[in-house]
């Protein structure tokens, strides 16, 4: 695959078989329909973890560093409730912060609903893995890749250290 | 009361007795009006306080730690000035962001002025208590409000953990 | 000079003379036209750096703490690729972070192109000067110059303590 991508469910009710992960395949989904205009994008890696910092940092070094993927999606542990904990454990695995990528998921989620606003949802850069925080629901992947998917084949080209794609209008 | 809310007046001016606090009693205004919106929020507590990162601090914590109050609205203190120091000492006691309240308040305010690019407000939660920087201007505090309320009483129940407010949409 | 301004060329391509610096020069010339709206702004200092940290920091440190300038503009090294480092060293060195002017320049910039999204510009107050982060795109200084006239010449006079300036709406 060109562009490889990892998924993560965070999320203690499914880690602990309580209910369904209906956020994660409609990731894979989204991620396969979007395939192209990612530059060939493929999910070569899916996992569960319940709402804990170690255990998703743990995952995140894992793919990023041993398996170096090209992308990963969290989905999940976004919100304000006490287990939500997920960009916590992304902004200390990250080296680079991506505020811009932020910026648009919440311009794109808050035209859907003003409950957008309660995403905590972080991105950064950690080697030459891009690491993007969406919401756990469903229908909210989706709107947050549509938000995305305009730069989101370059941003991974670049941090493969593409040099053509070095100087691009705007960064 | 459901929702107890503690505002903390930040300002040299008002703390060294050199002029009225015109912020504190606006925002107890705004917070009354919208009380039902925000699950019957009364204001429990104020406070003044010179623009000082200690002393914010302190209060900051007891208001959080020991008094548990659900909301604590600070006013001041955002600006680009020497002692502009509200959202250093907010950083320095939260432990989870909430960029997208600042985000909110950012994109409603800066429909009525362009100095709102000014602000430097930050926002996050300390242990069950939800910390928002608020300029100092008294009409300021109830557009940031009006910004807010749509999502604020939902947040509240998510940080009090709530289990049947912990998968809305996009959260 | 009212308001001293220096302009920062962060580019590996530049500093080791395998190119021509297209950013600085426009950047000079966008403060110029803008001088007045600024306060009386003169560019009193241009360096260009390689993408490296140390090195970025070092004269972000003397500008700020030596040569007492109001205003640094730094161009490039804000993107995606393994060498943009601009926003980390700059963060490394402020005091203050700024949000507000970084929203700005994203609410702007992404009007013009969705590759704006991957700009990962950070702006914040070290002392009395005002650090801002800009794209190495040359038509892309003008843009987000354009976006933060409106409130720039008040933030500056804001950070040298004018209290005067110190209770505008909003702030
Ligand atoms: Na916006």
């Amino acid at each position: 695959a060109e562009v490889k991508v990892a998924i993560l469910t965070v999320s203690d009710t499914v880690s602990s078989g309580a209910g369904p992960d209906r956020s994660g395949p409609r990731a894979i989904s989204v991620v396969n329909s979007s395939s192209e205009k990612l530059g060939g994008a493929t999910v070569v890696a899916t996992a569960v973890v319940p709402d804990n910092v170690e255990q998703i940092k743990d995952i995140l070094v894992k793919w990023s560093d041993i398996d170096r993927v090209s992308l990963i999606l969290t989905l999940g542990g976004t919100g304000f409730t006490p287990r939500d904990v997920t960009p916590e454990a992304t902004k200390s695995v990250i080296e680079k912060e991506a505020p811009g990528l932020t910026y648009v998921m919440l311009q794109e989620s808050l035209k859907v609903t003003p409950f957008a606003m309660l995403s905590r949802a972080t991105a950064g850069i950690r080697g030459s893995t891009l690491i993007i925080n969406m919401p756990g629901n469903p229908n909210a992947v989706a709107e947050c890749m549509e938000a995305l998917l305009p730069a989101l084949k370059h941003a991974l080209k670049q941090i493969k250290g593409d040099k053509r794609e070095k100087h691009p209008r705007h960064v």
